[in-house]
């Protein structure tokens, strides 16, 4: 196999779209920054035990793991930066009040999350730590929507779901983790035929509750679906009334409800939210998704509320038109003290000027160079800018 | 171990820091840019050949390795990303002409490069491929100065080396690959004892030439030292004419010069340099190194000529002093319509404001608020900016 090839679906990113993907990244860390987050930059190589304790199994599959050389111990090649962020909350800032933080760079994935996704994305993200009311769920609500519209995406839709509405069905039965996570994963492929045959052996309410969640997504009249067919509960009361909360407050987004989405690594412990833009090119996909995790931090000894979000850039950037190359300013190679001087100033003014080495004068340059600086004895530095 | 020890050499980046990354980050990839370097982003992962054939022992021994659970495969994660810019020069772009490309991004090494380096440096660099004349040289030369002095570092300091110089010494004599790298480990070091162990049968005139090369560094009074003392070939003028020739274009950096200095990796093939800061903070060290290093892309098919450079921006910032934290201003939290405008206009004009959630109003805020946004009735929408 030849030396270029890389890996399967691992790929270079171009100097086209790396200058796209750049210009998103400086508006959502502007974006970010103009909410209050701070920015912070976790390792991409961690002790195993801190990388995935409390996450699941999922985050587990999707690790990379390598051995420390200077300690022999393992290490992971993070897949996701949350409970890095959530580690540094709980143990380098140890603040007692409300955190606001960020971050955005790679991940690395063992497998595909889907199809058709890159192993590494490049992951941005939100989180405020230490505040327990559903305002913070609005806000990365709606700091994930202005991250998005500042990325030139308008139409924009928020798909809500909560994840103690499934546990309040289940919980009382107190069924074995694997068992849970089959009917979850049947409920989130809205799997009827499977979901009946896992539940056979249930109480008839609980059967009745799962095959109703699966039915139980669209628009606003969920909610007072759900309240008329699920067997009532406090619990179940509480979450149905915290997403009608949200979804009342929520401005600016087109509202929807999914209760039996449950995809997302194991940590959310509350609303879970997947935004959609229906003006994306390219296949619709939920692009930013978040929710409450109040429990990632626990594992490393201080459980605060935890909620925020992540996107990947590289999704990000297919889905939005890419913004016109600024175009550059072609200059001659040379030493003369007057040319330097001109071409160091328009560098400095925010142009780009391509200096055509020695021999290379009629190559056509991958920038689009529609000027060039050219001798003008006119001039006091003895150069001026003139259109191509 | 608790679960939030680091790996040794590994850190976080905590909120001021890496807001000053992020900043010296901009700057660097605008410098580039002004400059006409396209932006790049190679993969963390590849195929361990695609990252390692041809580059030598040192980088196959801090690149980390893992296993692809898709293919089966041997994957290294990068322990530095010139090898993969000349595989993106070779093979997606293949382009005829020069190109110029920039990248910046996390690698990471299995060992410390330094004493006390990070194992996981944020490497950014740019390099020229397609121009065998100095031209180029001098161009990258200029761009590390142009980065450095955007970065706030005045008095810099440029070190030239050549490899071209010790093979023009050890070449003719055909020694084993691992016999040379003894040479060129006690050459670098200064070692005068080992290197005249080392070379103790071989010709006299070699051996005197390596005694020399170990003193040959200083001031421009070095190059002509070298043509008096070391046994003259053309390839040993050719080396030393290009040094001259480029210590006399170089401008705005003083020169030295280091004959015996080998270090880095092994794809360097001509000139080398490292740029020092005089007026950085902390130890003075070399904050970008480069040079030429035209093999690098024959892995890959496609032998041309490159030359770049790369620096540490986690050395970088250490190095320069962090510019003022721009305040921000507090606000409370609520539904009201005027006051969500007010918000919204304040950050789309590049504020950072933080809103108080609910219950934690008192709390002392991580930013520098010196403002705060509060009701007016006399203002259209209802509310104010004004000094705390």
């Amino acid at each position: 196999m030849s030396a270029w090839v890389l890996p399967d679906h691992i790929a270079d990113v171009l100097p086209s779209e790396a200058r796209h993907i750049e210009e998103l990244r400086r508006s959502l860390l502007d974006t970010a920054r103009a909410h209050g987050y701070e920015l912070v930059m976790p390792p991409l190589l961690e002790h195993i035990e801190s990388l995935l304790t409390g996450t699941g199994e999922s985050l587990d599959l999707h690790t990379f793991k390598l051995v420390d050389q200077l300690s022999g111990r393992t290490l992971g090649l993070r897949a996701d930066s949350t409970p890095q962020v959530a580690r540094i909350d709980a143990h380098l800032l140890n603040r007692q009040g409300v955190a606001r933080l960020c971050y955005c760079g790679p991940v690395v994935h063992t497998r595909m999350e889907r199809p058709a996704s890159s192993r590494e994305p490049l992951q941005f993200g939100a989180e405020i730590y230490g505040h327990a009311g559903l305002e913070a769920d609005l806000e990365a609500l709606e700091l994930a929507q202005a991250c998005l519209r500042g990325a030139g995406l308008r139409e924009l839709q928020v798909d809500l779901a909560d994840v103690r509405i499934i546990d309040a069905v289940l919980d009382p039965l107190k069924l074995p983790a694997a068992r849970v996570a089959l009917l979850h994963a049947a409920l989130t492929a809205k799997d009827v035929a499977e979901l009946r045959l896992l539940s056979k052996a249930l109480p008839a309410a609980v059967q009745r509750d799962l095959s109703a969640l699966a039915t139980l997504f669209g628009d606003a009249a969920v909610l007072a679906e759900a309240r008329r067919v699920l067997t009532p509960s406090p619990a179940l009361h509480a979450a149905l009334d915290q997403l009608q909360w949200l979804a009342e407050h929520v401005q600016g987004m087109a509202v929807s409800f999914d209760l039996s989405d449950l995809r997302g690594y194991a940590y959310y412990t509350g609303v879970r939210f997947a935004v959609f833009a229906r003006d994306a090119r390219g296949p619709a996909a939920d692009i930013a998704r978040g929710g409450r995790y109040d429990e990632v931090g626990a594992v490393f000894g201080r459980k605060r509320p935890a909620v925020g979000f992540s996107l990947d850039l590289k999704e990000l950037v297919a889905c939005v038109a890419p913004r016109p190359l600024v175009a550059a300013i072609r200059a001659p190679w040379g030493m003369d003290a007057g040319l330097r001087q001109a071409v160091a100033l328009l560098r400095a003014q925010g142009h780009t000027v391509v200096c055509a080495l020695p021999g290379h004068e009629h190559e056509v340059d991958e920038f689009l160079c529609d000027r060039e600086l050219v001798p003008d004895t006119g001039r006091p530095d003895g150069w001026t800018v003139r259109p191509l």
